[in-house]
């Protein structure tokens, strides 16, 4: 009755994210945190196999909703009297374990309730970063892709809105590819440096060194950190570095996809026209208006970027004020903030992989777009090359093109006429000469291709990497 | 299997806000004002009687599980195609109003989803705020209880941290229910300019005008607002002011319940123990600490407010990015930002409200952390009232605090002293005379019981317009 | 050397709001409010006339830097040492009344460092206020016009980014209209009831009670708000409501403001061109293109409104944070907050002001645009009066329309054919010769010129308010 | 008239950041930025040198106030209407260049006003970066000492506010410097990889590439990165990953000391006593108390840590929101948000190095409020190791407990009784013995001590790094 599945949130309704970050495999982490843990006890001789094998059954009986011996509802209905959801859960468990006649000795051994919930946050994290990275590569695949294919294809560039010069659409999406790129490696990156919490009570360790001794108790850890398949480290419970650093990593992904969503509402715009969302039965409708086809995978995508920033400014602001040994209230901000940050990523990253894999481009209009500039687009250049051969300069130059713009008299004919009427001199006539040349804009591209191929020459690389 | 049930936000898990504002309580409040839409068609004579009562049906349907005819889960899946869930719902109504032979003519006529969903979350926002005024009710109730029966109690007040002057307990009080008690007269004050949303498919309601003709179509509106209990109003489909309104005053319920939880927090440290939360079975309990009773109602409440700002921040950001007649993106970006306040806002008010019934007050620890601070408490009045009799003026008094304050002896001593130790004049006598008194803080509270009773006063006439 | 004057705020740099908001203008103001409390004493006879006459004359040389005997920079940095501006301040005065052979006893008397920052930063918000107002009436007085004089400017409205439905000019600047008075209407709301600040070292008054006698000291308050103009009140040292409230409508305007500017930026694309921003000698030159007008009114105006939800978070964090009696560092995270919130505000709102005045209107651009969009743009309307009488029914017109996007066969000819190949009735017959008049925009325009003239009223009323 | 100084911004009043960051530094930087293109330019041939060495000489000049060319607050004032300062500033230096007859040929040659004012902030942050390291140093070295010197010294460790478990104050600031360090870490990461902007009017670099031919240009970029000591790389005009990689590490920074900070305020209020502020003529002295003695730097620093998330926010709203190949409005926005938050980032380690290297231990206060939790303080060691002994087994051990909280006896005779009225067994009469040893704090501390050198460690191969 009380649940949500995303209907407010079209962005990740019904993805694979939304699974990964649900309440109940937010439940079946923790329950996958308290079974390694038992099994890393029992190999060690620690507690009894027994115990720790009843553990771990029940989380591969969670693992089937007809077996599942906890609900992850009446467990979050559960979380207030305790504060987080561990409490409840461990209570619950020792209830199982017992009426089951199965010993609990094995059961969340000198562990706190921190280190298995951030443990537990932790391993979701990592499941839904390879699901943002997985959607990733198919994002920079069709980028990289629409770089390499349209390398040649002419468009405007635009700058404070306005038509500015020539660039490629290739460029364009070499720059998109670059800032996703970038992001997931930031992922990546952050990712290494998050280990399991494993801290006790209060960050000492204090009830497993007291129970297994010092050095026994590190290796137990390692262990543990072995088998959940995360770095170890310190325990982190009020300094919450690690935390911020993944968490921005998810925003920064999110920022790449808004600029990239951003970009291309503008541009299907209808006056523009340059891309389209590729349309599919069940998407785009309007609900009123038979003609409209919406943007909606952009729509969605832009809506995750607009609200990614302030769950990131949680983040930083439960960290700044996460006092004493374990905090009163700031570790308890994180976990929405940073389970949502998820969702939005990954989200994102697969509603943007679609968007990519299917998007239609219409060169022709990007040439139209960039005829419709006239002339005066290449007027950096023709400031540059024909400034000082004009009588008066670049001055005569910009007066040149404020008649063009406002009179709509080509810019080539003006200057044309400003260089025949002036005294003739050799330069002069070979500007005459030059004049069109000068005035296409597939000559004034700069560095397009090369930056083009810079980028897909590191997007080379780092997918190898990611791949690892 | 994707369900949120609160699991990471035991703030408002298992609450009536959880509820409240659920998939399943959205889909309701879609169905609801698609069911008075037609209704009011129908009453007009614009639509047939058996449509709209087919369409209301369903709403009634959807209030049982066993019969709703719709899925919260299937319709959040498939409101990415749409990018809001409205699109899909409507396409699945027909879908069964067609399957039970009925007409549709009376469904979604004139109507753009934003109107939909708009108005639906205008119904959710006005039930939850229904929710968050009862609990502030028992809130302010028991604050003013706390306020008028602690009017006397003497405590220290605290200033950047450090003990400053002594105050009472029922001043302190009284400041907490002020700033509730603002929040909520806001929070009303921006529901009665929150109207419903009714624009049609750019804000012109062409369709309906169209249909019906203009006064007639701004007779159906009046009724509609009649029929939902919502205020009239002209569209404001990209202009946000009055979502706005409403998130501000959440955001300033929360505000003002944050200050009170974390003034709780602080004044029940044991070296501080001037308050407790009460403990009651299931609430409190440490997983590793058999010893520790832990606050989790402030500690909740506390984590709730340190997410609502950057809540807000969102809303003021989708506000500003509303583009065009209807937003790409902007608006989604809303719903499951005010949801989540909707959410801890009421959920933080229904902890306070535990909280506040329950906190137990220690006045002799107050008494106790009052005294600890000494005769240098009393320095304010002490500059005032015999820094002029002092030889050395306030110099001296203030080299007489800080001697005080670095060798623990009484500044009482250290002044009387002085005071016999300067030529004898008539004011001096009396002031020696005057020193005990001068030094009872029970003598040094200004307007303290005035504002107590100036703030106790106000919420009397508060409490009657809320329950108006 | 270590100044600030906008030159990374190109928002407000150079404006009224940049001297209002500056240092030396909170110096002013701190020196003012030192001046009248002074006054307020003299007057009732509690301090000699001749402190308080020093004291104001300290303001008044102050207000000519000629004469000023204090300097802003140098106290700036003298600041940290106390934590605020005014323990410093308060030094400096002593000093030079010292000096100067005056008596300091009427300085300061019975109020805190508190008091003083939060009434003089309450003047300085009354004076920016009051600057964003006489703006906001240029800002409406134009848009009013440009609603009255476009009422039956034809354009296409746009939802999530398409070509949606007919609208007018006149409504969308009428909407404008509507987001920028309510939002002025709040703040003038939220400055009525943003009172001075007058509690003493903890809020209770204790000094000046214990000097003036409990009524004395009410009547005290109540002279000094009467002689700064503003609101008294009871203290809200750690209660901040008030301040929320004003910084919360701050936003609201710079969100009716962002609104407005993101919709000129993309109206005033080249390949939209509906509106342009008026170029003016010296704005929107290129650094690097002779032929580029920049839109920076409408940029800058942007930028602000990305910036001020986040300062509003602050805002409301610090609130939420204001711990004790008095808050150790909540409060002083709200000052830099709040001035830039003013100027931004301020500055966005002079901006906007001179952006509406000479925003010029492209009409026949704005029916291109619509023309472009074709004869689907109706098709809402066709499907609700066509729908019925097609073979196939509303089925068939949506296969029509997707012929016609597909096609470009206007959508017009499509269905006359449907209509004639269909057999003959008189409501066929009848469409057929109806087919032009429903296809006609200026026909399905439904409450435009209501809406418009509905918020057009709403302003008369509000402007003669404001003006009051 | 219009600055600002800092006046209400404490934290970084007079500090070097502010003076680093001021307009007149971002002027300077402006200037730089010009003449090492020019001089790049010059030594390449490609100018003369007499141009690039006036404009050389304008930037020196700048540096002495008395010489200075251009004055910071006249052209803040111009930059509204270019939307940005460098386009009055270069319009400016060609007045000023002409004036003097110098040629201005070698100026902003084939560059446009982003790749300017980005590389200035360049090396703005990286200026002020320097500083925070700087000041860095002294923190983590002041930790390190405290860290060192108190491995032993035994404190209460406080969980959800409440006494859990006894720890080491060296723990307690060894995890403070674990945070510090680690954000150090990030922050030097990403100043790696943020390159100097250069990449024209769109990011193609034509007008570059047409005037110097292709490898040139790119040859001119890596002379141009190897003056300013910048790393070079592909333009990021409206890919903004390498400013919010600073932002974050600079938000992170703040993170660390805004929890630093908070401790601190915690630890010093009057109730807790086990640390204090280290006062300092001018510091921390209230203006109506005599007796208080505020611990202001901490209240500081915890102001920055409140504001620095929301910052952040707003360069990755921006980054998000970088439209087209350069954005309108989106950019402009990040300016003022990254200056401020290197003001704060460096105003706070500025002021946390004070007040690091400056604070008073008080281990005698930490031990007694590490006894006056009690015996109970290691429930969670005797659940373990009598739980099992007691007949009840651990649910007598919580009875036990609670009775002790409830009732003020010592736990360890509650215990001993137990034991004592149990049937005797070795292993309970051998419990007995010890359990004076196990109510020790001292032996209950885990890896307390291992995890303090661990932390050094790291520490010790970071300040080498830092260093080189």
């Amino acid at each position: 009755m009380t649940g949500q599945y995303g209907l407010l949130s079209p962005l990740w309704a019904g993805t694979a994210a939304a699974a990964d970050t649900s309440d109940e495999a937010v439940l079946l982490a923790l329950l996958q945190v308290e079974a390694a843990w038992a099994e890393t006890l029992a190999v060690a001789g620690a507690v009894p196999e027994s115990s720790a094998a009843a553990i771990r059954t029940l989380w591969r009986r969670q693992q089937e909703s007809s077996t599942a011996p906890f609900d992850a509802q009446v467990l979050a209905a559960a979380a207030p009297g305790g504060g987080n959801p561990v409490i409840p859960l461990v209570k619950l468990m020792r209830q199982t374990l017992a009426s089951e006649g199965c010993s609990d000795s094995a059961l969340h051994r000198g562990a706190t309730s921190q280190d298995i919930l951030d443990t537990a946050l932790r391993l979701v994290i990592g499941q839904v970063s390879k699901d943002i990275s997985r959607h990733a590569v198919r994002i920079c695949d069709a980028l990289a892709a629409l770089a390499d294919d349209h390398r040649h294809t002419l468009c405007v560039a635009r700058s404070l809105t306005q038509h500015a010069l020539p660039t490629t659409f290739g460029l364009r999406a070499a720059g998109w590819l670059d800032g996703v790129q970038q992001a997931i490696g930031a992922l990546h990156t952050s990712l290494d440096s998050m280990p399991l919490q494993w801290g006790g009570a209060v960050g000492t360790r204090a009830a497993l060194v007291d129970w297994q001794g010092s050095e026994d108790a590190h290796q137990l850890i390692l262990d543990l950190a072995t088998r959940l398949g995360l770095p170890a480290g310190r325990p982190w419970h009020s300094q919450r570095q690690p935390a911020l650093r993944v968490a921005s990593s998810l925003a920064g992904v999110l920022a790449a996809l808004g600029k990239l969503a951003g970009d291309v509402l503008l541009l299907q715009r209808p006056e523009i026209g340059e891309l389209r969302e590729s349309a599919a039965p069940g998407r785009g409708g309007s609900s009123a208006m038979p003609h409209k086809q919406n943007p909606v995978q952009s729509v969605l995508i832009r809506s995750a970027a607009n609200a990614a920033p302030n769950l990131l400014a949680t983040m930083y602001a439960a960290a700044s004020s996460a006092q004493d040994e374990r905090p009163d209230g700031a570790w308890h901000a994180e976990w929405p903030a940073l389970a949502e940050l998820l969702r939005l990523a990954a989200g994102a990253s697969q509603r943007a992989a679609d968007l990519v894999s299917g998007l239609e481009t219409f060169p022709e209009q990007m040439q139209k777009n960039l005829q419709s500039a006239g002339d005066v687009l290449l007027s950096e250049r023709l400031a540059l090359r024909l400034g000082p051969l004009l009588p008066g300069g670049s001055k005569a130059l910009q007066t040149a093109v404020e008649q063009s713009v406002s009179s709509d008299l080509p810019l080539r004919e003006i200057l044309a006429d400003l260089l025949r009427s002036a005294e003739p001199t050799g330069e002069r006539e070979e500007a005459l000469e030059e004049l069109d040349g000068l005035l296409d804009p597939a000559g004034y591209l700069g560095h397009a291709e090369d930056l083009t191929d810079s980028v897909l020459a590191d997007y080379q690389q780092n997918r190898s990497a990611w791949n690892e």
